[in-house]
């Protein structure tokens, strides 16, 4: 057989984000039986670096097998049945995808809307909890990966929790690249993706459920309408039972394993600091060449940068020759964003100073023959500003 | 990072299978963009692959991003609206399943049942379709991995089509080990999975509708239930549009890329020949070691075999010396199965005349220390007469 690996790109865009070469490697272990004792043993300890990650005790601790959008569609098939009232805050493409999932649960949906490249407002989320009855959960996105917005859920959470309501929170783009604390923050159900800071390929969804949450899915007077998705089946397979289900996808979560021995191996605090770090850096030099970010640092996320281009740039014109000329991915914008917004990514692995200056130094030379003023040099420079006072 | 790679364990349960070393390597390539150029072409090359080990046109044919489950689930709630009247044929776990899935459609399921280790009888479906109008779909497994049982397919696509219903077909453990011929059969929906036949690490489901499918599927009045299966947003991913729906496990998608390169390179034809060939030695080393098999030859599966278990041997007793002190794998009875029958799987790569000896004077050798008589070497003549008498 001659079939020829694709040619590496650095990913800076909104995910999938650079994987460790270990766990690439890893994928590549011998596969096991879903049933198998060594196998289980290697579930055990991801489910363990799963709850290190969401700094969770939480038992229900798995990995849903799919990607992302799956792990929104397990948290919300599972929480909701027909009929069941759901807040949904919706500020981006993933709130958006939010209030979807849920009405195809039958639910009754009650958006919480925010501007695009803005957070929810808590006082919105108290309007709606007072002017609607029983509401069962509120959806909220930590990290949205639309417009690199961060929400703060502390505020939601306290509000939510004053009117019985469970918070499910889409940390997709935040696990592993700034603090979710689940048990601190009495986040209820949570979910995630593999391919953004926890830097392994897509195809894994990381979810865990208090017991608040889980009292509530053992109080459901109907089936859960996902089979594949059914929290008391996974429940069995992932626990002490070994009960089989679904084949797991075995490469998959070998490849998460590694991941989040790395993480753990770097640990969580160095790993959020060197987020920002480069964050940070890599704003300064974007502001170098002139370039404006679309959020505010006070809600901008370390993981996901939305930055304007530049009046009479074309969006496609540059991303596509960063990623010809200079074998460098980055995102477009989505909605009304699309033509204005690129999305930069500094997710997991790909979160280097090297990656930084690289970026900058390639966007500088796009952007100059494209008669843009800037320089790559000075934007360089702008970010080791940020290096150096950090060391 | 100190990660230790499994031991290698020869795979002869139910699936997984052995994963050829090419398709484990491609699936640590670097990971690409979802909507990267050079994975578009991977994508457009993986598609054509398996509309090849289909046999068929179908335009809409892509791999669902998740494991064979998630296929099946695909197949349904895409098909199914509530109140659709569905007929499943049962005999066995996977029937069973896709009753309860398609009953979590909100559909009306009429079960069309077959004693376990029989196939169903195409007169009972013609009867179920005479006694009930307007039924939407038929659903039947091809290949049930509980029982080991081939289903023929060619009757119940006839009269299913007679009385206007879409036959679903599960061909999880037949795609790629067994003449499936979507287009020649008429089938009108059929899944897979890659972990059987295809010998792919699991995480994929291979999905293919024809055109009377997508018919149907465009009447429909209410949105599918799931988000991450509807195909109305699938197509468009895998389409020409390549419009953004969920980030693709890229990976997954690369090894099975690698793993249906494999298949073409060996020809279907040949393919199947060697399932039935490596099949037949099996059963006579089987036979020689005094076992008896579940179900006889006509109807039959050459990828999975349902062996009883002789009386007086412990079932899990022996499948844990196979696994530990012959690093075999080969998979307990389900059901009213459990105890009483293996499942012995010869699927893909694994279906290989060294890995049918090594596993009958494995056997041999355990069965004979539990002191049921019988000799590995006579088993292994026996299969090598089959060898011998096909060259």
């Amino acid at each position: 057989m001659q079939l020829k690996e694709p040619q590496e790109v650095l990913l800076m865009g909104p995910g999938p984000s650079p994987v460790h070469p270990e766990v690439l490697h890893a994928m590549s272990w011998n596969t096991l039986g879903h049933l198998d004792p060594d196998f289980m043993e290697i579930m055990n300890q991801t489910t363990d670096l799963i709850r290190y990650v969401f700094e969770t005790e939480n038992q229900v601790t798995l990995p849903i097998s799919g990607t992302g959008s799956a792990g929104m569609e397990a948290a919300l098939v599972n929480m909701l049945e027909p009929g069941d009232k759901a807040i949904i805050c919706v500020n981006g493409v993933f709130g958006t995808r939010m209030a979807d999932v849920a009405s195809r649960c039958g639910a009754e949906v009650i958006e919480v809307k925010a501007q695009w490249g803005s957070p929810i407002e808590y006082e919105d989320v108290k309007k709606a909890l007072q002017a609607n009855d029983n509401v069962k959960i509120v959806g909220i996105v930590h990290a949205e990966t639309s417009t690199g917005v961060m929400q703060s859920l502390e505020p939601i959470v306290e509000v939510a929790h004053q009117y019985d309501a469970l918070v499910i929170a889409d940390t997709v783009t935040s696990l592993g690249g700034l603090p979710v604390k689940v048990d601190q923050r009495g986040l209820d159900v949570v979910y995630s993706g593999t391919q953004k800071c926890i830097s392994c390929p897509p195809g894994l969804a990381p979810l865990t459920l208090n017991e608040r949450a889980l009292a509530a899915f053992k109080a459901r007077k109907n089936a859960v309408q996902s089979w594949y998705l059914d929290l008391s089946m996974l429940t069995r397979y992932w626990g002490e039972e070994r009960f089989y289900h679904h084949t797991a996808p075995v490469n998959m979560i070998y490849a998460l394993f590694a991941a989040l021995t790395l993480i753990k191996e770097e640990g969580l605090q160095a790993r959020f600091d060197r987020h920002l770090l480069n964050s940070k850096a890599l704003v300064k030099g974007f502001e170098s060449l002139g370039l404006e970010m679309l959020t505010p640092e006070t809600y901008r996320l370390p993981s996901l940068h939305a930055v304007k281009i530049p009046e009479g740039v074309n969006d496609t014109d540059v991303r596509g020759r960063l990623r010809k000329e200079h074998n460098i991915e980055i995102g477009g914008g989505l909605g009304p964003f699309k033509g204005n917004v690129w999305r930069v990514g500094l997710m997991g692995h790909g979160s280097q100073q090297a990656n930084v200056e690289r970026l900058l130094n390639s966007l500088a030379e796009v952007l100059q023959s494209l008669g843009h003023n800037c320089s790559g040099k000075e934007a360089i420079a702008a970010a080791e500003q940020v290096y150096k006072a950090d060391s």
